[in-house]
């Protein structure tokens, strides 16, 4: 079973302060990068793995998707998206582990993740059952933290004499759990390189159809200078893939 | 036009002098995978892109190829492989900048090269050529420096107080030229992301079939205890396509 640190409080309570947790979707750097990749919902049939509080069911319900299904471990965090975004709205949201995710075949023509496939061990396993669950054409689009943000034994920036700011990368080749101090102690995330992701949803079946590094944008990095580090080295990756 | 390296004498002295330049493919540890990705080339019309000394040249017509072209920038290295290889196999040498090249429809399929492209500038172009010039279903496989290997300002191990071995990654969202002093000073590649790299062979036509990151098995580990840093990033980036 995947770690289930959102329903630690303090972790939620902290993480409940974020920006992307009070704002939604329009604090959300990569957002206009991965809107892109699920494309049009209209008349679609949606799957949202990881859901959360529910921004992204909700946006895909307001964008006109004939259905949406939205799945997360926490139990704070789907009492959050009730409250939010389920009246009115074709949003139906149920606990499930992603580590033993089960869905019923040909169900889906949507699936998308943000920032949840990280805490999962067995990625090939969920490729396939997402696979199996999306028609066949329908398209996985999801985000993940980068492999090189997560690998390093001490994940932290270091400043250089010169001012320069370098990642101190280790470990990219040794694949497996990474423990991290973030937003609450013991936090464990899997690390994988990015080849070993795209080879999994290869031989799941998946057609690669986009991969993005994410960095931000100028206009983002305008409005946010303190956001410069992140071109040293990409924050997360998001990929796009039709079944 | 591509920088071309290995016509400078002393380059290509101490290039000649190199364990995969004397001992040929079986001294290149990343070989094994990239001949998994090629595949059986009996019967064959093989395309080598920056093809060197000719070693895979050799390699493809004495594992069945109907024909081999090589192609390279580099008198120097023609010369050599025309010396070593050609005499009673179905090869043949052609000089060609990757940067400017032009080839005809459907003559190949099986394209190859090893730690070529990082010289070129346009790659997206190159990757055109090349699936123009690939039969319907022909195959790309292909190594290049990884961009985590070539990104940073200064590429260089650094060693921690407690014995870790670090790579200090930056730079790796700007994509550009990097020049290094790599057996001669100034030589010119030039960085793109991982991510760069697959959507242009994407856009291009190609269907992704495998990503490797490179780095040493158990075995190469243990015949040369040296190689133990290139765990902790990745020297080589290899990818299959299918036209």
């Amino acid at each position: 079973m995947a770690q289930n640190i959102y329903d630690d409080p303090g972790f939620f309570e902290r993480y409940s302060r974020m920006r992307r947790s009070v704002g939604g979707l329009d604090e959300v750097l990569e957002w206009p990068t991965l809107r892109d990749m699920v494309g049009d919902v209209r008349g679609r049939r949606v799957l949202d793995l990881g859901c959360g509080m529910g921004w992204f069911c909700r946006w895909a319900a307001d964008a006109g998707a004939a259905s949406v299904l939205g799945i997360d471990l926490s139990q704070n965090m789907l009492a959050r998206a009730r409250e939010m975004t389920a009246a009115g709205r074709p949003i139906r949201y149920e606990t499930a582990d992603l580590e033993t995710l089960a869905l019923p075949p040909d169900m889906f023509d949507v699936a998308h993740s943000s920032l949840a496939f990280h805490y999962v061990e067995d990625a090939g396993r969920l490729y396939r059952t997402i696979h199996a669950a999306l028609a066949p054409g329908g398209r996985l689009a999801f985000s993940t933290e980068h492999p090189i943000l997560m690998a390093p034994s001490r994940q932290a920036w270091e400043t250089r004499p010169d001012g320069r700011r370098v990642w101190p990368l280790d470990g990219y080749l040794r694949e497996g759990p990474r423990v991290t101090d973030w937003l609450a102690p013991g936090v464990i995330k899997h690390h994988r390189t990015l080849a070993t992701t795209l080879n999994l949803l290869i031989a799941a079946g998946f057609t690669i159809e986009r991969v993005d590094e994410f960095g931000p944008t100028q206009a983002q990095l305008a409005a946010h200078p303190d956001l410069a580090d992140d071109l040293e080295r990409p924050m997360f990756l998001l990929v796009a893939a039709r079944a």
